[in-house]
């Protein structure tokens, strides 16, 4: 354990990458309690392979072996895939060491080994990638195996086994085009025919002749697509094997997934060879997962499933469904007892929620693997509260290891209760992913893809979900599988995305063919509705309404009591901790009393942005807007403009009331004119019968206001600049409002925010507006404002000559939505048609209106804060696009050193989280 | 002259200033041949303050005065209209000076002083700020003066003449709306009216009690107006005459002047107080205005225009036609004499044409003021030539003297001359600024400024011109006036503006009240076709069409020879001149090989830039390009791109022909697909029976690519991206085309340039194609290329990572005119609606999408060259913008350290110029 608490992986990256380079040091074994590696070299020897050393290391049961570093990936991409000239006799003499420890040789005639060939990429990425088990099989090796064992059959199975996984992995025996079945499925079942008349005969029950035939055919099978024989060479087959785990490193599957979770192309997997032990040898053997805690809902259980007689893959392949582990207890109890003790080590030792691996070889237990577990967000926070609660983690760990967004699973929406009440439920499965999802179902990845792409709400159901599943499971709302345990794909997934799942709902029987889904009498086609309730694990038919989640319930509603809801509970003291641990204020943006509100009872610290044209567009308001657009010159629009002001009056009391003394920056006129217009025939024919107008005169204003790009357009300060008078009567506005409130003994902290300024000038003129209104007002009300005038910097050219902005701005607030759309010279509306292309191919990491894009956006608010402080050493500095609400963004606005971030209302706790994690950090 | 040889005066301001400010040094006396100022201090003397300095040193009979520095104007502004408190002494100090000088005393009974109070900017603005003469007189020295005068008219006319101006400059008695007349005017017609019967009676025939009358009239005006009485005190008149000429720097006129010519406000104008000399004291005096050489033309004659017993306003106003300066041989011979001395030390001394004004008091000899003389692009290259012909100036002197701008003017259309044969000649006048135009007629700038506005083109005709006139002026193509000579307003501003003028035509009688223009027996309308020669000063009837100017006769048409041209002799030898001194090269913006040997007859050093999809839009060619567009898919794409193909090839062939070995920089596909789409219903049925699809898919198509903001939308590379074929096929059209002509011995130097670009894997992925298909191409042609792969820099991003980008580009070149779209957040089609705001409100200097905006997207351009340098410090940097022809943006690409400008054909001359100038300054 002597490296573990000086961990932190991406930032040793380098120099260790520099160190071993220069020692050439490609290959790490571990093996008898001793390891070249240790837990913190994640970067160098992917997840998997760090923590075989370290389980090594700690004394866990763990089978010997080596681990091949990512350099070799990282180098094999970059040559051509080939290897450094060194790393032959480093594998050679690590195998060696294997070889010695556990008194067996590849390819012996006495003692065979058998190794493992499996990836193991610095963050997990579960069955994207290749791995060969049985490699060392041969037709020699076969026959030892089975007299060694005295289990031919085991042997034999062993054999075809590995001839299928090498066929399909290394020497590309796939489906072709037109296939119903994969080839080697379809060998098998041709032969169950022809022996048994059975093609569903189970694998299970063939016997030994029937696997020496299956080798016989799958060798042929293999020779007949490749036109290569199956190399019976051991060394040839490790070689063959390594090549196809790099190479997959670079397949479709793992493209989307890293694109999906932002993993870095150039980090690269490692590849683990480890001694390979069977729990398909007999019923003394067994194979299973476990997690130290449940994955789903965080509670403190031993959680998992095992087979009998099975080698790994059948557990996760959901081929036979697993048993719950805690019936290993009655069936192995010696091996069970073991497990506990090694639940116990691997918590204490690794201070999380461990997901492991592990097999039972004739009754005795080996560690496979282990790793943090993927939980879901529920999971997420009441497994990190509830370590503390146990003193096995400090509150900052706790806060540092909550994935931020995984705060939105708590804060989602869960079933109506009494619509849930009404709802008509079809059948149970496992919990697999909590939360409440309706949807239209749809039963292939493809049709929720295309289903999505139009905007519907669709629930994947699939017998079991595979890899190939992946971008359909993405575009689902919920996954529903009726095959498969907590283990199987779909929980995993489910797990990593917060996508609400129940799985191995066996009740169900669902038709690929017909395209149906049966269960207690009902049955659904392809695009009826559907309900899941991920937390309880139940399956209703049809639509379910849904309600807000019980922390909503609590601090919004009032529905719910805070002492009711453990979630709620455990939400509540999270964010205690979060608060105490943040820099960053978080504020939201808000433009109704409403929202306020609800933003201050989710711990809003103001609102970073009130935007007051949505309030422009209720009820009259709109009239008297339009009538302001549609005037022929200054004193027709103030007319227009008189009308407008008690509305905004009203509003901005409202919101400064709700506000109970926390700033509010309220963003001034922003639309382009036209947005507020009706552009079709009718409707201003309507509004000019309204106006008394000649609806010709409508119709022209239109078309002169109309734009080519009017994100470029005549919007923003610009609309203040040419019509002062709107300016003016929003800054009366807010100060009459302010006034009012501050009457009533509230106090009241206007921001007032010109939007679009590219020259400094723009701001000093709307902002001498703002300070003589100001004292208008002062004086006519006989009171005083204690307020802030700012700008948003949301375009380039803002950052570039902030220095000059900030001799009058008193804030800036980087609008990053059109700063990005201005910096990339990409229209959000418009990306669309090609920013799916640019994150195939690699271009963009992530969507740039998710996430800020700091290379190019993040460059240029680096620049305008330099600028700005330049000018003005305390400028208070903040954010309100939509990124305010997102991670990473907000972690780079922590390190960029804004004062605060703002978002929606319900990202708040979002950003908090994230916000305290960076101060953390 | 200690001075001049080290002038350059806006490098000397600051450490004037400074000084000044310490040594609080605000007056500065000149008088007797000494002066405390000199010719090299004009940003604090102000141009007329320095020129009176310099001219008294040099020993030109200047009447002594003083000069209140620009720094009081800046304090004037600063401190709410007041001055430094030591200004008061030293007026007085400077005044002491004056009156010892000439013996005479200000408001003195016996000698009593009478001085001129006129406003001088660093950059002369004629015409735009306020100036008071005669100040000095009150009710007892107009009769001290009239007694030692012996011309008690003169005056008493000299009495009236000042109440006039002091009453409507410093007490702003002025015209009211609803008056047809200026009040003093009226006053005067008034009592013509009253005593002869016609208020048209000549103003030199008033007698002394007419002139009594009007002074006393003009005083109850001023306090009828006012409520004030008019100040009998001459030092209360001088401060009040100092106040209003600095007030004047702010008038409406100024702040006009200024935006055209972009003048800055902050660097205020002097005051220059000078004793009065009068050219009214009977037929022994005059006054004058001349030019060492010909302003219009250029040539070397000694050129001007004077009135017998006249004041200097008189000639300017254009209320008597003045005599020519020839004339002044036989009327004074002594003073023509002095004139011509003068003449000569002036071009000695200044080494420029020179614009004087004279006074000649009692057959006695003053210069009031000497400045370089306005003239027109025309005369600027004449005589900039001629100089260095005479050895007066250097070569690098006349490269730097002439407005790079200015040779727009040689470039300019003339008449063709068999049109002009034919047309029907009505008048003729002074050439007062030359060129051909023709236009609607119009008698005022509102008229002008509407129609202009509407996309006309419109002839001013006024009788004369006043600086009220100053936007119509701007408006029309040119200008017509029948009264004034060569230094009236008219034609001043032609000269400047560099536009088309013909002054004086007195033979036209234009009616305001009716709008007509009657001349030779014909009479037009407002909105009638007229024809201006500014060149031959004649005037035409109708419409007469234009021809190229006689530079593009010889060098593209060939239709006239050289050595015929005096004009483009001189072209010539200053472009060979330039090409010596210039150190940026010039390529220019051409798409079809026509353009392209315009261009390089021009003396382009190549294409920077070639726009592929202009050729889409020819013949059959747009049928295949829709055909593309409309393609489902990939193979039906790439067969309608092969249609495309053989056009492309052709094109380019052509194109590298005209080149001649020269590089060009071919920009692949950049606009989004729906520009090549019909929108309409009917073109696009028509296009489905073409195409022979469904008209329904056509519309489906239009709107599928219809986008919010087609600016930021699916265009650029991002098309490339999208569709590789498209790049594909271009880059296979580049390099067969290259092929082709390269098997005929000639050189070609494709450069492929990569639009849009803001991620570098974009251009990564488009180099590829280039790349493969290059090499494709070389072994299919056996044949090699050199060529380069670059892209342009066009959005922010691109500028804010361009050290990445850089790693596969082998040249940058500065798209400005999106680069400004996105780093302004402003689009250029849009802009219309509020950037003529942004100038009167002077938000915005220059239009940015003339001149650069070298504080916002100039910075962009620093960060990309200087990160673009760091990974390749040899990379190839231009500019494509249309920026690439304006002078001040090639001067600053200049600066950046560009390696080229590149504009349309016909302003290469320009950005050679502004090259030269660049390397030079």
């Amino acid at each position: 354990m002597p490296t573990k608490t000086k961990s932190s992986g991406s930032k040793k990256r380098s120099s260790q990458t520099k160190s071993a380079a220069k020692s050439s040091r490609y290959v790490y074994y571990f093996g008898d309690g001793k390891a070249d590696g240790a837990g913190n070299m994640k970067p160098l020897l992917g997840g998997k392979g760090a923590n075989l050393a370290e389980m090594t290391r700690i004394g866990l049961p763990v089978p010997p072996g080596f681990t091949i570093t990512t350099e070799v990936c990282a180098y094999f991409y970059d040559h051509k895939r080939t290897y450094p000239t060194v790393l032959k006799a480093q594998v050679e003499s690590a195998l060696a060491k294997v070889e010695k420890s556990v008194g067996k040789k590849l390819g012996d005639r006495e003692r065979p080994l058998l190794v493992s060939v499996r990836s193991g990429a610095r963050d997990s990425m579960p069955g994207m990638m290749d791995t060969i088990l049985n490699l060392g099989m041969n037709d020699t090796v076969v026959e030892i195996v089975g007299q060694k064992s005295g289990n031919p059959k085991f042997a034999w199975d062993s054999y075809r086994r590995f001839l299928q996984m090498y066929g399909d992995v290394v020497m590309g025996v796939q489906k072709r085009a037109g296939e119903d079945h994969e080839p080697f499925e379809s060998v098998i079942e041709h032969l169950k025919d022809e022996r048994y008349g059975n093609h569903q005969f189970p694998d299970s029950q063939l016997n030994v002749d029937d696997l020496q035939e299956l080798v016989q055919r799958f060798k042929d099978l293999i020779k007949e697509r490749t036109g290569k024989s199956f190399p019976q060479d051991p060394r040839a087959q490790l070689w063959g094997a390594v090549g196809a785990v790099f190479g997959s490193w670079n397949n479709d599957r793992a493209n989307v997934y890293r694109r999906k979770y932002g993993i870095p192309h150039e980090w690269g997997t490692a590849v683990n060879v480890q001694t390979m032990v069977f729990g398909n040898m007999g019923d003394s053997s067994a194979t299973g997962v476990a997690f130290t805690r449940d994955p789903a809902s965080g509670e403190k259980v031993f959680y998992g499933e095992y087979l009998i007689d099975a080698q790994g893959e059948d557990v996760v392949a959901g081929v036979r469904t697993p048993k719950p582990i805690a019936e290993l207890a009655k069936e192995m109890p010696a091996a069970h007892r073991d497990l506990l003790k090694v639940r116990a080590l691997l918590e204490k030792h690794f201070k999380d929620m461990q997901d492991l691996e592990f097999t039972v070889e004739e009754n005795r237990l080996y560690i496979l693997q282990t790793r943090n577990g993927k939980r879901t967000g529920l999971a997420a926070v009441r497994i990190a509260v509830e370590m503390v609660d146990e003193r096995l983690i400090s509150k900052e760990d706790a806060i540092k290891r909550i994935p931020a967004d995984s705060l939105a699973h708590l804060l989602a929406p869960i079933f109506d209760r009494k619509s849930i009440a009404a709802a008509k439920k079809i059948a149970t499965g496992l919990p697999a992913g909590p939360g409440a999802a309706s949807g239209q179902v749809v039963f292939s990845a493809e049709e929720a893809v295309r289903r999505a792409g139009r905007g519907e709400k669709v629930l994947l159901a699939r017998i079991e979900t595979s890899p190939e599943d992946l971008r359909g499971m993405i575009a689902a709302e919920g996954i529903l599988t009726s095959r498969g345990g907590v283990s199987s794909h779909a929980a995993l997934v489910a797990r990593q995305m917060g996508k609400v799942c129940v799985c191995g709902a066996s009740g169900i029987e669902i038709d690929y063919q017909k395209r149906t889904l049966t269960a207690s009498g009902v049955t659904l086609k392809e695009g009826d509705y559907l309900s899941i309730d991920g937390t309880a694990g139940e399956v209703f038919a049809g639509e379910v309404t849904t309600a807000p989640s019980e922390i909503v319930q609590v601090l919004v509603d009032g529905s719910l009591k805070g002492d009711k809801s453990a979630t709620y509970k455990q939400f509540s003291k999270l964010m205690s901790w979060v608060d105490r641990a943040r820099r960053l204020d978080v504020r939201t943006n808000a433009d109704t009393p409403e929202q306020v509100r609800n933003a201050v009872a989710f711990g809003a610290c103001g609102i970073g942005l009130c935007r007051t044209e949505h309030m422009f567009f209720e009820g009259d308001r709109i009239d008297a807007m339009r009538e302001m657009i549609l005037a022929e010159d200054k004193p027709a629009r103030v007319k227009a403009l008189e009308k407008l002001l008690p509305y905004q009056r009203k509003d901005f009391a409202g919101i400064f009331q709700a506000l109970e003394g926390l700033p509010a920056t309220i963003r001034f006129l922003d639309p382009p004119l036209h947005e507020f217009l009706p552009h079709d025939h009718a409707q201003q024919s309507a509004l000019a019968e309204k106006l008394g107008v000649e609806a010709a005169q409508i119709a022209r204003r239109v078309h002169e206001l109309h734009e080519f790009n009017p994100m470029l357009g005549h919007r923003g300060c610009r609309l203040g600049i040419v019509y002062p008078e709107i300016s003016e009567m929003q800054a009366r506005a807010v100060f009459e409002a302010a006034a009012e409130v501050q009457k009533k003994g509230k106090k009241v902290r206007p921001e007032i925010m010109i939007p679009l300024v590219g020259f400094p000038r723009e701001l000093k003129l709307q902002i001498d507006i703002v300070h003589r209104v100001a004292a208008d007002v002062a004086k006519e009300k006989k009171t005083k404002f204690t307020y802030l005038v700012g700008t948003m910097i949301e375009i380039p050219r803002a950052a570039l000559v902030a220095d000059e902005i900030a001799k009058d701005a008193e804030f800036f607030s980087f609008g990053t939505n059109d700063l990005t759309q201005t910096t990339l010279g990409m229209s959000r509306d418009d990306s669309g048609t090609f920013l799916p292309a640019y994150a195939e191919l690699d271009i963009v990491a992530t969507n740039p209106f998710a996430a800020i894009d700091q290379n190019g956006v993040g460059k240029l608010m680096e620049i305008a804060r330099d600028l700005g402080r330049k000018t003005r050493p305390n400028i208070k500095l903040g954010i309100c696009g939509e990124h305010g609400g997102e991670p990473s963004s907000v972690k780079f606005c922590d390190k960029l050193g804004l004062d605060y971030v703002s978002c929606s209302p319900f990202r708040v706790p979002i950003a908090k989280l994230a916000a305290a994690q960076a101060a953390l950090s």
